[in-house]
């Protein structure tokens, strides 16, 4: 394994991620405007070749993306999916009959070789397989039959905000093409992006009450669920906060022993189907007096400690786009309150080459 | 939600988890002994009906166990394969074509009512069904075409152990007996746990350097990272310890960043391909100072601050089942260390009802 070190010259600490978490709604809208052909082409080609099953593989944020169009793939296409296991593969040498299937490989750099390891021998095996990168023509794209550019520009702070973001509003805009959808839900997203990043002040409000947490609790169901587990990962590798996500369900099996009144809990309760399949679990939460802040609707903040509503009104299959924004700038603001530098993890490379 | 509390009476703290992980010997030689007619039949039903894709379904600890068969089904029988997300059937009423499909759900109870929801939905979707529980007749059972019972007798620590053996030994010796094997590789199981067990004070050693740990991170790649996971759950529902499980390769991918002198690491590393691919992980934990306990290979154990040697010349594939004995034992050891009940986790009921 080797490491490519990237890093935050002559910056002040932070700027660079916060820069980057600041053009998310310009992503957003490059990604709706210029993305959409590309999109569409590669959604009729997927449907002319009618896959039975999905695959996606993918590390660390990217497969955050990937675990949210896992979810739209089941709900909105009906297919049968699963996230890969690289290492059976890379390691083990597995050769699975891979007819019918629709192989996605999602990656920001496209360039970690057991990635593109894992995308030719799906290729070999009879896969579909597609690319969903932010850099066009990268090994994994040239492993791929099929690819589509995420279009968040040059990604230079270490933890990744608005390639997450792209490879989110590309994946459903995908998605929802191979159902025959037009993308309606996603129209007002940049302009809501915009609004809700305008409000840090709340958002460095909350951060206040974890700047001498010694753990996090991130909860969610449903959609929200990759946004939680999104969310851990942020905090773990800026303010090295330990971070778990659960999903609601998960979190009654065993872990919730480990939440208590000192043990505070951040939960994503958004409107609709995931948001309502949290409600027993927050009841639980608040039972065991846990301190909980809701980021999601009105109602569900209304409940909690504390909380960040967000705008009522968006479909919940793409509330995850809106739903990280508040938490990625929590992760900014706890880090910079600890006095560390988000633009700079110790031990960490943009490139992660794993084999 | 309800739920169900059943209780550590009368006895002295421990005693019940304690007693659930010394039966595991005898667990193990029951499911060889009286397991294998069955286990035979299903696999005979499964290999007559010929499924391209596989999907498990379970949670908590039997979650692990899935993974675990995630893995021997990719890799052994060249399957794809796929965790099932539980909330999409449940929460947004997806339908998927599950013709070909072979679903197989994994539960200590069987009584779960979103397990049960999730494989009537598997069945009316085309699904072949197999319940692999350890109390035959449950709801699940009676949701599935076929049954398998892993034969573990009455758990009642409320922290699982015997049952999570249990269920991987099941689900190897079923996925073996598909692919036509006899299950040799599985007859000193029995024996060699014994033998482990038999070393509790050399666990109750490693214990005490996480009787004043705040953080925990448990890795390993392949095979032993569902022990990872399981050790992880077992330590955070039993101790209250914060223990993150990161597979090596996702550990690189940002939560590295999170290791430090400080943050203690647990890493599973048998003989084999999967703790060869470790191997480049465990450098860098080296490199940035961590301490390092190995659970596995001789030569991985001299390499690391301290550890817990396994026999050698156990097939990878089965290693796992050996594993998790010594981390059970641990979670136990630390537990009880840190003034604890591990028998009866605040918060925790045997049978978690979520839906």
């Amino acid at each position: 394994m080797t490491t490519v070190p990237t890093g935050a010259a002559d910056q002040s600490p932070g700027e660079i991620m916060a820069r980057e978490i600041a053009e998310q709604p310009a992503v957003l809208q490059r990604v709706l405007d210029e993305g959409l052909p590309a999109i569409r082409e590669v959604a009729a080609e997927i449907t002319r070749r009618r896959p039975r099953f999905v695959l996606l593989t993918a590390r660390g944020t990217s497969d955050n993306a990937a675990y949210y169009a896992k979810y739209l793939i089941e709900v909105l296409l009906g297919l049968p999916t699963g996230l890969t296991s690289m290492s059976t593969a890379t390691a083990y040498g597995a050769r699975p009959d891979l007819t019918d299937v629709l192989s996605i490989t999602v990656s920001q750099s496209g360039g970690s070789p057991d990635l593109v390891a894992y995308t030719e021998t799906a290729k070999a095996a009879g896969a579909l397989t597609l690319a969903v990168t932010n850099v066009a023509g990268s090994p994994v794209n040239r492993a791929s039959e099929l690819s589509l550019d995420v279009l968040a520009g040059p990604e230079k702070a270490l933890p990744a905000t608005k390639t997450y973001t792209a490879e989110l509003l590309t994946l459903y805009l995908l998605i929802d093409a191979v159902r025959g959808g037009d993308g309606t839900a996603t129209k007002a997203l940049p302009e809501q992006a915009a609004a809700i990043l305008d409000r840090h002040d709340e958002v460095a409000n909350l951060a206040e009450r974890y700047r001498f947490a010694s753990r996090l609790v991130i909860t969610s169901r449903g959609y929200g669920y990759p946004t939680a587990r999104e969310a851990a990962l942020k905090v773990m590798e800026t303010s090295y906060l330990p971070a778990h996500a659960f999903s609601g369900a998960d979190l009654l099996h065993g872990p919730l022993a480990m939440v208590d009144n000192v043990s505070p809990v951040i939960a994503i309760a958004s409107e609709g189907a995931g948001g309502k399949a949290l409600e027993p679990v927050l009841d639980r939460l608040r039972e065991r007096g846990a301190d909980l802040v809701v980021v999601g609707s009105q109602a569900h903040v209304e409940g909690a400690s504390a909380g960040f509503v967000l705008p009522s009104g968006v479909a919940e299959e793409v509330a995850p786009v809106l739903e990280i924004l508040p938490l990625q700038r929590l992760a900014y603001e706890v880090t910079m309150a600890r006095g560390l530098n988000p633009d700079a993890p110790r031990a960490l490379a943009k490139v992660t080459e794993t084999k």
